[in-house]
């Protein structure tokens, strides 16, 4: 796979500098918009639009690394400049240099300390609204000295449409006049998330950043050991991440194709991607997936644990999972999933169920402990754990290995019970400095979702959560990419910060390119639905930009503003192949004499 | 496409007698399973799954009809019975005897008569329930007595997964003993379908169909000319329905293609199919497909009004408008859009919007009255339509010329403004015995979704809310049925009754067979995950069988109760090709060593 091929039309890679740190080159998409055509041939220009972009250099046209070399250490200078790390002897990894000082980004942000990372993230969030804001300063200088109101005109920059000439036009700052429709009786997203406690500031700021990892609501998952991550963060406050599943399994799959996996996930919008991997080669495919990664990388260390006991669980023991976890986190590793909610009393309760355990760590640890009759190795060592994890900044995602596998099976005891326990393990973890998020179901129907999420705030301490879908029917397999998008939505909206892809293949099989590229795009869906709900105050100016496109005709700027533009330009291709099809202004729904968009422009035209 | 081509594997259809009327035969699928076999070799059976099916005749292999002949005429002895009706001097068709007694479900309902078409559409939302029914009353012959425990104990019937075993070692009638994991502090459908007003029996009767008919929260499309379609019910206190699209345009498709895409749209699961045709050959097309198709035709009765003024809409006429209506009505149409809410002081209100008109209807409508300067002609002879519809039984669906098209215009002055005349029209409607639907957004996003439902509720007095999608956002062109689904599934959970499906092609051109298949399961999985959150109680036997099927590794089981069993087991056989892998105890996901499932049979065993 070429760079070549990994790009998006009519789009380039552009860098925004920090202020904090003016070195800082934080990478977006730029989505280049043609003119408007107005019936009388006069035209006006459309700004481009800046979209978050999770392909890192490999996005970027200009670059001319290959696999074999690895991605530039971007974060490296960052690193040695905090001086709180050192080399180890052995071998060339970093880590803490004083046990009691941890280089965690929560350690830094309750110290009250702003790294690089974190204004990093903040600039991304914004998605390019800078010169926005500078703008509308620049036009109302009295904004600045009325918070409430420019809270409220910049709410609206995010979510109604004013155009530059409105602004022009507009010789009191007010934010009504901005969107005549503010009068109507409609519940505002801004008012919408205040609710929800999802509430977001009109604009990103490195503060904002640090305080929300100090509070545990957001995490940046930043390995020293991998600095050719771009920074980015989880938490509800921000946009909605997701998660792609890679990794080999004993039945199929090889490193090359691994690696090429990983760009292919990040190309759509993976914000991270987990390392599944349980085949031979475990720690190579994860070194090559790592030093080739731009997004952060999680992975289930007992998957490798387990191979190191040739599948026999009853050969686990503490100190070979120990080394292991160490052995992960030396090599970068961003964030691990650890079954340690999973208390040998709650075992009994899944017997039960209709669908039993249905999370493979989940069921290793309860095979473990049945076999052993001993409480589960990841709780009784929690302490240590999180000693190793503080060394290196690895997240821990704690497990929900009793997660229900079936509508029948959801929101029962063991589900629960674990998610108490992850609420306590989560407060000792952020004790030791380590930056720490929830896993959530599973299987769950619609009327049962906000309970997981009110349940995992409260008991969890306001932790991020990170949910696998929820899928809210069974009966869907095949099509399980949507069942999951649509709980996914759901519970994004309440404020799921990340959620776990499932492929069309879920339930039947491992999920080939085609099945990661339509369940990438699709919960990126779900997760814009939901940040649009959220009042994300840069989420709109894309459906913005596109709704006008669309209604103007300018097809061109609809197919390169959509998630996948290649799909929505094939389709159109389909009815309608001819290249002048792609200015006609009407659309193969209707017809040259029939088609409701041009009707409307003609309304406009008579009542302007 | 013959017959067997639409099959589904492991299935037959069978038919439920009536017990007021004993001669209804009421089609569902029923789908074999097969044994469940354990560790030690013995084995149990799996009571088969019925399942609602929309397919009728087509989807019987035992009928021998063709396109040709046309359907069985099944309910003209009904209409005959009744005596209401008269023959037409000039032609084939029924109409009403007596203008001041219509021959509609809605005048039956209020006068207190039931129908077979209502003791129908109730067996058909049981779901061949009636067994598992008399079983419980056999062995609990107190649970007739005591109809509060009953109702609990027959909840526990859909929602829990009670098998034949338990209920026989449970010597005292108690819900609880049922289901162990009642004691939970979890939401039950039952206790979320009263708050949200969608509170479901335990077992729909022939009395309370007719209730909700009289009371106008539900309908049975089904014009006294169009005998050949099977009874269905609308309603939100019963199944989700969805509707399909079809129909030609100037652009492409023919008559038999047309008639094929019906078929195949019901095959899938459509439940109503909307004839939007604009080209050559209306008439023709319809003709073809009214007698084809067991399910309700609805149309939009403007695109062929416009037809016979050569598109155009200077030239439409209120007589001309009427004609097209009758000619509709006397051919057997069941339902019929038509935006009569649209009013003339409507129009301005969407020059301001991001994308103004985007209903088809609508902006013909607002045409012809921006270029009449004269209200809507179907809001000035809604008494005259009414009447019209009456004397056949066509249900009206009262379009949303104004709904929003885009994120940005969701909520907004015109699309309200809308909503409310709606309500009044509704109203005026049923005053003349007419069965009413509300049509509802289009673009709206997540947290602007509940208020669309709500406002409905209340100010269309609870009539059936039909939406297209919502979308819940507009960057997603290609992935459109995905993005219409998660709106779809929320709307739904909160009462809406129908879904207008979306396509992948939405916006970018014209659905093939592919298309139409995938937007159909698709809406068919959301529908499902809605009714499921409102406490249908059949809705989750059909989970319980395929999660029972999954956990066992019946993997035939599984697919044959997928609602594309086809996918599903493509894309098994795309990682694991071989027969014996249908019986294997492992799925392709983890590998014959690392099956999360088969450990927890193990945990399983040890427990029991």
């Amino acid at each position: 796979m070429k760079t070549e091929e990994l790009q998006y039309p009519g789009s380039k890679r552009v860098y925004a500098p920090g202020q904090i740190f003016p070195d800082l080159r934080v990478g977006m998409r730029e989505i280049e918009l043609e003119d408007t055509v107005f019936p009388d041939g006069s035209s006006e220009p459309n700004a481009p639009v800046r979209v978050y972009d999770c392909s890192g250099p490999w996005g970027d046209p200009a670059f001319s690394g290959s696999v074999q070399e690895g991605l530039p250490r971007l974060r490296e200078a960052w690193i040695q400049a905090r001086a709180d790390v050192q080399q180890a002897e052995s071998g060339g990894y970093l880590h803490a240099a004083d046990p009691l000082s941890p280089p965690t980004q929560r350690a830094y942000a309750l110290s009250g300390r702003i790294t690089p990372e974190m204004e990093y993230v903040a600039i991304r969030e914004n998605m390019g609204r800078e010169a926005a804001f500078k703008a509308v300063y620049d036009r109302f200088p009295s904004a600045k000295s009325r918070p409430e109101e420019a809270q409220l005109l910049l709410d609206e920059l995010g979510t109604g449409m004013p155009r530059p000439s409105e602004l022009e036009a507009d010789a009191q700052f007010s934010h009504r006049s901005l969107h005549p429709r503010r009068d109507l009786n409609y519940a505002h997203p801004a008012d919408y998330a205040a609710r929800t406690g999802t509430h977001m500031p009109a604009f990103f700021t490195p503060e904002f950043v640090r305080d929300e990892i100090a509070a545990g609501r957001a995490l940046i998952p930043a390995n020293i050991n991998h600095p050719e991550a771009e920074p980015m963060i989880i938490g509800r406050r921000f946009l909605c991440k997701i998660n792609a599943n890679i990794g080999n399994s004993a039945i199929s799959s090889g490193i090359e194709e691994e690696v090429e996996k990983l760009r292919w996930a990040i190309h759509w919008g993976a914000d991270t991607v987990m390392d599944l991997s349980t085949g031979a080669d475990i720690h190579r495919t994860r070194e090559w997936i790592l030093r080739n990664s731009p997004v952060p990388i999680g992975t289930v260390p007992m998957y490798q644990a387990l191979e190191k006991c040739h599948g026999r669980v009853e050969d686990l023991t503490w100190p070979l999972f120990r080394d292991t976890l160490l052995e992960q986190a030396r090599q970068g590793v961003d964030y691990v999933t650890l079954h340690a909610g999973l208390l040998e009393r709650f075992v009994p309760h899944t017997a039960q169920r209709a669908t039993g355990i249905v999370s493979r760590g989940g069921s290793i640890l309860a095979k473990w402990m049945m076999l052993h009759r001993q409480e589960n190795f990841l709780y009784t060592h929690w302490e240590e754990i999180c000693t190793i994890l503080a060394t290196y900044d690895v997240a821990v995602s704690i497990g929900d290995g009793l997660r229900p596998g079936s509508i029948a099976d959801a929101n029962d005891f063991a589900q629960l019970a674990e998610l108490e326990v992850q609420g306590d393990l989560t407060r000792s973890a952020w004790a030791h400095g380590v930056q720490v998020m929830n896993e959530g179901p599973g299987h769950v129907p619609l009327h049962l979702i906000p309970e997981n999420m009110r349940k995992q705030l409260e008991w969890c301490h306001e932790a991020p959560f990170y949910t696998l879908g929820p899928l809210p029917t069974d009966i869907a397999p095949g099509y399980d990419h949507i069942t999951g998008a649509i709980g996914g939505a759901i519970i994004a909206q309440r404020g799921c910060a990340m959620l776990c892809y499932v492929t069309r293949k879920e339930h039947l099989g491992l999920p080939d390119k085609e099945d990661v590229r339509e369940a990438v795009v699709t919960y990126k869906l779900a997760a814009h639905a939901a940040d649009l709900a959220k009042g994300h105050p840069a989420a709109q100016l894309r459906d913005n930009a596109l709704a006008k496109a669309r209604f103007e005709f300018r097809w061109e700027d609809q197919f390169n503003l959509s998630l996948d533009p290649h799909k929505a330009r094939a389709y159109h291709d389909l009815t309608l192949p001819h290249a002048n099809a792609k200015k006609a202004h009407f659309c193969s729904m209707c017809g040259p004499n029939f088609c409701a968009m041009k009707l409307s422009e003609e309304i406009r035209d008579t009542f302007h």
